[in-house]
């Protein structure tokens, strides 16, 4: 618990599930989640900063959840592809990206951080998506805790 | 193997390191090469897209060996932060980003990825790490093959 970190003193995000160790929550504010909606942040719950301060045992445990998140965005929304990062250079605790990228979003296949490839879809690109995202929450929330 | 596949085709960077899952290479060439120069790629050795694509058992020793990777980089050069990252827009062929950044670096906070922040190291980022590269090099073939 870091009194100056902003994921140890608030959410990060909607939360869709949490366990013991983690939880995972849907960006819901902002540029990114307009342009990227089914952009998922797995965050640990102690405050480390670097994936390899975690035992084997945590990081396994850490991975097969970024998979379950993964393979939900794949089954529901069939994306073009899926983006996994942990970064961390701005807010240096654990956390993991987990964005499903199509070939229409407005940076493909450019990285999400970098300069956008087109116009954004009008009215936000959740409207173009399979499901609505209440539903891959919960599909998130389901694979993650049975 | 993809015929179409840049990464089932040629090395993709300077190879430290190969086992029959994996490679890990050193990107050499270019701007990220100037920029980032403790920049390591996993290339997966079978060609698939996605990181849930492996069985489990694949998974953990591929992030074990990213994490091998990241420590060498911790150890000898004390980044200010280490970024790993699937993504494979462009080359859908499983490969993990791993890069030390840090603060002084043309993009940090900001991911390699994004808008500089600030004017390059004059003559290339190298000749502020602590090591010559090589010496890194060696560092993490070592760790991936004892």
């Amino acid at each position: 618990m870091s009194q100056a970190c902003p994921l140890c003193k608030g959410d990060g995000g909607l939360v869709v599930a949490r366990t013991p160790s983690f939880r995972v929550v849907r960006v819901v504010d902002g540029e990114e989640a307009r342009r990227f909606p089914a952009f998922y942040r797995l965050i640990w719950a102690a405050h480390v900063a670097e994936f390899s301060d975690l035992s084997a045992e945590d990081r396994n445990a850490c991975m097969d959840a970024v998979v379950r998140i993964e393979q939900v965005l794949r089954s529901l929304l069939a994306p073009t592809k899926v983006n996994l990062a942990t970064l961390g250079n701005v807010v240096p605790h654990l956390h993991w990206h987990v964005i499903a990228r199509f070939d229409w979003d407005s940076h493909f296949p450019a990285p999400v951080w970098a300069a956008a490839q087109r116009d954004e879809v009008p009215g936000g690109a959740a409207s173009r998506l399979a499901l609505p995202l209440q539903a891959v929450d919960a599909a998130v929330a389901q694979a993650l805790t049975c």
